[in-house]
């Protein structure tokens, strides 16, 4: 539990200063204009106070106890700051002093140093080269941080890896003049962790929306397993910076932590984490989600008093997936009385330019009454000649029902409509200034409904698999110091899960590379199998499509004489061809688990980069979803006549390769490329696993 | 010339109210409240005075001349009233009134009844069912609108079809603080039109960039011709509403205009406008090029003072296709110098929170002085214990040298830092909220300057081709009363352009389809040619692959029993296979010209929709172009030892085909659907086309 965190009722600065452009300083003046409702104790060797509050000359002559000690010191002395906290009994410290982990080895000496520092004494460490924390609760008004923005209490809880990000958006809701319930960024997190701060907000019941900002995972499973927790309890928006390449290595570099990029977006969408690309769009979602039901569909009801706007946020809705149906007979019939001559009734009701209070109240009381719509988008321009105050007193009356969510795109000077911007705020309808923008806020709630709602399925458990059998041949390999496997070697383990592979065998000589094909049956492939001879088809160790004994002789001759190796042995096999080839692969991502790949071959992968993604283990909705999420789905699907792909074949397929590398994480590789999917039958024709 | 309509001296109100909720007095209102040095003559029959100034009971009544004259009566008055502005001598009226072509028929003839009497009297319209025009200048203060925004003076002049869109693009303009020239929103357009307005504003030299919103152009030639006019002298930003097809079907009912969608994107991209998808993004570019120069190319230096939102506005960059490349020796061993020991030397250079006014003015010269950076972003957050006034007055002073243009996410409370913040707004750096704005702003510099510096090439123009020639089988066809071609036909005119297609003849027996056959070699394609068998491939009329007479002579006999019409001709054609498929086609839209598109066929096409437009005429750059800009133009250039095709013969058919069209505006629709593409040829073997 994090509440000493928190809800401090003592906190002490050990650096405090008396300089005003420091740290030192700041956080104590901070605490002070905030109206923080503890103690304050800033730790000075020489000055008798600061800001005009007594300080002590070290943490042991503080009087009452410490629930929250600040760090503000050079890095070389935190260590020993942190044990003389832990003698003290410090519940907690804040080191927002940087130059650790961050700065390389010698930093993260002095990190770890610390660290044992405080496990031994029980103290829990928040950072370092962090920020802090903020709780808005009047009853405590913790203002942990030497960050300039004085929030207001709310519902909204932001964690944020990078202190300028959380910084970014804890301003903005302040400009947009929304409320916050907490706030944290913890910098290096050496021991206070972001899901364990996403967990406590769990169980915060004035925390009804969680903002997430991170640039990396340190401990993925651990982020997965509370991600499950709480996103089951509420939202959690979250941005994860490092989508281009350039980016991510920036993200990487700043933070060292394990999974990013591609890895992280799949965790979000697994757990239930509604994922943003833009943190503008994350914090105009959040005050949607903050006030708003959540909606439950995609249909969404407009209303326009101006025509323009209308155009904009139907383009946007219809982009982020919305539907904008047409009304009923009976809405109509409605509409057709109480509208103005010049509205236009349908979806965007157009109730023009002069609408008052009745025409607006009506056409938003249709929507809400309309059962195919599901939330209401408003264009809402307030025209000098209309009392806009009696329309924003409707809206605001309509909202408070919680019937469906109601999205504002406000367009005003709320200088001068003070009264009426009063009205839809209190009302708690979120209003925007763009009609795009009020309608991405839209699309997220509709796309957390989706999220949300969307049949996971279940993980199908394959009882024919013999993980034994795959256990034996990955510790031969280990044991004979290799990391590629044979060709063997990689058929025999998708033979033990039951993957269907072109036929094969094994000859140790030519004789009995003839027998083997005739026993597989023309035409077939015959590889040169050698832990000696790697790029095979490079070096002429593959030949396709052999016809007959002679031509399997003659091929296998010439790898003979070719490789002059110990122990040459062929592998023979099936020769197919035809159908669509397929590729499905999976790869180890540290601390997480596999990731999972599936593509259609050649120039759709090559040029489209045509793949997707999924964390292993995938349930079979997973799987089915990780097949046609590929551009070219509709292909395999089958495509003007011409017949598709065995799917059931090709997800049973993934699903095995899923239980495989779960139950086998030494698998560091695994690809099937490619596989050759027929109507009827799917199968592999080449593959490779690396451990 | 429209000084008259912008720079007035003496304003009218017909329709002028004493009721504070009417527009017939919010307009009198705006004139006072923002000081309008000219002459205000409200006319209303009853009342002696409007908000205080002496009225007059109708036009004639006036004693000065009056320059606009705005009409906010009914409907069915406006035509009178036009009438009597017309005898008064009144230079230009602005129609507030809506109720005209917008709501049908009735409107229309309203509308078309007061633009005559305007024609008649020399009156210049503006609108109707519009807001009308404002201008900044301190000589006029010209605020004829009944909006509610009182912009600033400034450099950014907007005009847009929709009032509510303009209403939210000047406040959202007001609301950053940012002056505004000139506004306009001239509604149903019925005479002064938006390309007569951003031609005017091309020629006002205060205005230096203008914003356009647009659903649709009523005369798209006209407006290009302005557009490369203006878009030569000054950068025009654009926004086209309707971009999915419920936003478009949403535009058209509107507006009722011409070219929408993607005809108008692409008049954008060939006169030089940059175009936005999104207001709020087109509002926060203009206030960049407002105060920056423009760059000369897309390599950016970063500076920041947070790690975390260096990574977004990377992510954002490189999206929009900036590069961030590496520092020089020479850069590196200065910032060595100048920088904090914590700060990481680099681009980004990250000069670290505590960083003040000398280390971000040495790395802003380091930017400024590296050659291979063509503009500068700044990451900016105030730091509490940080001279913040210094840094802003250092980057001032740089922005001041107009050598890159600079960009500032700049992250602080500015209720708090308002010494700082002027001192940059001043400096004339355009500061945003968030790192994925900023860095969205700087993309929008680089794409306007990748746009106005492109080498667009010179129109081929091919002398061996017979417009003359397809003219008269044009006439030949509507003379017969069909607007559908035959083979023969279309062939024909493929030849007069010399598009290469796959040799053919016309027989009009069985013995002359198998002579012809033999003629052109086997195998052959026979089609029965006549204008009673439509659908032919449906209806048995198509026999491909025909190997040798035999085969010709029983397809042909089976046709000639099956379709019992009047004439049947027989058209055998080369049957040639293997290639790549390729469509061209060509469609005219109204009041523009034809819209070209190519793409691969079969698969691409139908499941990737993988094609690109183009206008007609066609530079060889933009033929190129077309070409290169599908997603799978790799293909066709040769990828993985597979050789290309003909690419510089698609181009030369794109072109000729251009010529084709252009010529001959008679052609609605042209598909060459598919060509088949080789190493070293390329053939039309099926083309339709539809006058």
């Amino acid at each position: 539990m994090l509440d000493s965190l928190f809800k401090p009722r003592a906190v002490a600065l050990i650096g405090a200063s008396t300089k005003e452009l420091s740290i030192g300083n700041v956080i104590i003046k901070n605490l002070q204009r905030y109206n923080f409702t503890g103690q304050i104790y800033p730790i000075n060797p020489k000055a008798p106070d600061i800001r005009g509050i007594k300080a002590y000359p070290t943490i042991y002559d503080v009087p009452g106890e410490v629930d929250v000690a600040h760090i503000v010191i050079p890095p070389q002395m935190v260590p020993q700051a942190v044990e003389d906290c832990g003698k003290k009994g410090v519940k907690n410290v804040i080191i927002n002093t940087a130059g650790f982990k961050e700065m390389g080895t010698e930093g993260e000496a002095l990190q770890n140093d610390f660290v044992e520092r405080g496990k031994k004494y029980g103290v829990r460490i928040f950072g370092p080269n962090c920020q802090g924390i903020i709780n808005t609760d009047p009853a405590y008004k913790a203002y942990c941080d030497f960050t300039f923005t004085y929030p207001k209490p709310g519902h909204i809880s932001i964690v944020a890896q990078s202190g300028g990000v959380g910084a970014v958006i804890m301003q903005n809701l302040y400009d947009l003049d929304v409320g916050m319930r907490m706030y944290a960024s913890n910098g290096n997190a050496c021991d206070i962790s972001i899901p364990e701060i996403i967990r406590y907000w769990g169980n915060d019941d004035e925390t009804r929306v969680i903002l997430l900002y991170v640039e990396s995972l340190d401990d993925p499973k651990y982020f997965m397993d509370v991600a499950y927790e709480v996103a089951a309890k509420k939202p959690i928006l979250a941005m994860n910076a490092g989508r281009t390449e350039e980016g991510a290595k920036a993200a990487t570099s700043h933070t060292g932590g394990l999974a990013g990029g591609k890895a992280t977006d799949l965790i979000f969408k697994k757990t239930g984490i509604l994922a943003f690309n833009d943190a503008q769009e994350m914090c105009q979602a959040a005050v949607a989600f903050a006030s708003q039901p959540i909606p439950k569909g995609n249909r969404v009801g407009m209303i326009t008093n101006t025509g323009g706007p209308a155009i904009i946020a139907t383009d946007e809705l219809v982009d982020g997936g919305c539907e904008i149906p047409a009304l009923s007979e009976k809405a109509i019939s409605i509409l057709k009385k109480t509208m103005f001559e010049a509205a236009s009734i349908n979806n965007p009701i157009d109730v023009v330019a002069t609408a008052g209070a009745p025409q607006f109240r009506s056409a938003v009381d249709v929507m809400m009454d309309e059962e195919h719509i599901d939330s209401v988008y408003i264009n809402f321009v307030t025209p000098p000649f209309v009392d806009c105050e009696a329309v924003a007193r409707e809206f605001a009356e309509v909202s408070k029902q919680k019937r469906k969510p109601i999205i504002c795109n406000y367009m005003t000077d709320k200088a001068q409509w003070t009264e009426t911007t009063k009205i839809l705020k209190d009302g708690g309808i979120p209003c925007y200034d763009f009609p795009g923008t009020a309608a991405k806020a839209l699309v997220a709630l509709c796309r957390y409904d989706a999220l949300r709602s969307r049949e996971k399925g279940q993980i199908k458990y394959f009882e024919d698999c013999s993980k034994r059998e795959v256990e034996n041949i990955i510790t031969n390999v280990k044991d004979s110091g290799r990391n590629i496997l044979s060709a063997q070697e990689v058929y025999n383990i998708l033979d033990a899960y039951k993957i269907p592979s072109a036929g094969w065998k094994i000859a140790s000589d030519i004789a009995g590379a003839v027998s083997a094909a005739e026993e597989i049956g023309f035409p077939v492939v015959i590889k040169a199998d050698s832990p000696e001879v790697i790029h095979k088809s490079d070096v002429g160790g593959v030949a396709v499509n052999l016809k007959n004994a002679d031509e399997v002789k003659s091929k296998a001759g010439e790898m003979k004489n070719k490789f002059s190796v110990k122990e040459l042995n062929f592998f023979i096999q099936k020769y197919h061809s035809g159908g669509k080839e397929l590729i499905i692969g999976a790869k180890q991502e540290a601390g997480l688990g596999h990731l999972l790949m599936f593509g259609m071959g050649g120039i759709y992968v090559e040029i489209l980069k045509d793949v997707s993604f999924e964390l292993a283990p995938v349930t079979t909705v997973e799987a089915m979803e990780l097949l046609s999420s590929i551009k070219m789905a509709k292909l395999l699907k089958g495509f003007r006549g011409e017949k598709g792909v065995y799917i059931d074949g090709a997800v049973e397929i993934i699903e095995r390769l899923s239980q495989l590398v779960t139950e086998n994480p030494s698998i560091k590789e695994l690809d099937l490329n490619p596989l050759l999917a027929f109507e009827d039958r799917i199968i592999v024709v080449d593959a490779r696993i690396s451990i």
